[in-house]
């Protein structure tokens, strides 16, 4: 049996659970808060020495972190990823590009906002994560206004990698209003079979 | 024929260098600096939107952005990549680190030391990028106290990944003697066939 160690209220950690629903697997979730040290205890560290969730158990003792490597892995040989090279090179595009340019914005302003212990402490640099969030956004909304999900026309772990994070920008301060096809692909994720909401 | 666009000195282009260079495949290189505007221009966002270096031009009118989904896309069927499906993940795992844990501190405070027009104005900033750098740097050394290369004993482009900011990093301010198992790893993938260094 599949066990997910992660943090519902985690973009990263939701990614997994969205693909899992998807694909009918059945899974065990072990509820694991940051905030509280729990990513930092030798047992954890044991699991992923980076010291982050989400961790898919496979078995036990074998472990697997970083969010889209887990969704590369539960995708692969699934309608989730398609078969051509050059359109699983795009998936990987878009799943780096969720990483690098749109992840340590819009999920660190969202943190900051709403989750940090102090969120009027961090104003400042959680203002400072605007600019990089809507351009990310930009992006995306320059791709949907000709596609209407990420790669070539079919579902795949992009939209589930892009969505996690997206949905719940408004946390973050992010107004979705300027994003109409950004705002008309989240509700076609919505309207996938197996989708799931993020746990309150 | 491959083309890529790109600047040498930057550590996510040289990547694809040493990938190409490893592999004995030929391409041809446009070499692009984003100091003069040069990944802002309309043809270059036409290739890709987000304005960064490397593209990878794998036929004319199709683009491949974002340096490790390049890499995937010409090791994959290719010694640079395992077949397993969880080794595959490996090399996955240590590509998202790359970029979420690595080259974020790293490389950016080499660029802020090193190629930033003001750096001494951008001390405190590049200060601020030590601490993440360093962890990163401790997490790589307790994998390769254990494990000759990244990914189960065989060169990968998780090596590359993470050599391309590794060897460079003393320009960001990072001192490696702390680290020897990560210096042996060094050598080994200076040791590698078609191994190909930075170009000054």
């Amino acid at each position: 049996m599949l066990r997910v160690y992660g943090m519902s209220a985690s973009g990263n950690c939701h990614k997994v659970r969205m693909a899992l629903e998807a694909l009918g697997r059945p899974y065990v979730w072990t509820e694991i808060d940051p905030g509280r040290g729990e990513t930092r205890t030798a047992p954890f560290l044991s699991m992923n020495p980076n010291g982050k969730v989400p961790v898919l158990e496979i078995e036990p003792g074998t472990y697997l972190p970083e969010s889209n490597a887990i969704l590369w892995y539960l995708a692969d040989g699934t309608p989730l990823l398609p078969t051509s090279a050059l359109l699983r090179a795009r998936v990987l595009q878009w799943l780096f590009f969720e990483q690098y340019s749109h992840e340590p914005y819009i999920a660190v302003a969202r943190y900051l906002r709403k989750f940090h212990p102090q969120p009027a402490a961090q104003r400042a640099h959680a203002d400072s994560k605007m600019d990089g969030g809507y351009s990310a956004l930009e992006v995306m909304e320059g791709h949907l206004a000709r596609e209407a999900l990420f790669v070539d026309g079919h579902y795949s772990i992009a939209d589930i990698a892009l969505y996690a994070y997206t949905h719940v920008a408004g946390d973050g301060g992010f107004d979705l209003e300027r994003f109409p096809a950004v705002r008309a692909w989240l509700r076609r994720v919505q309207d996938q079979p197996g989708y799931v909401a993020m746990p309150a």
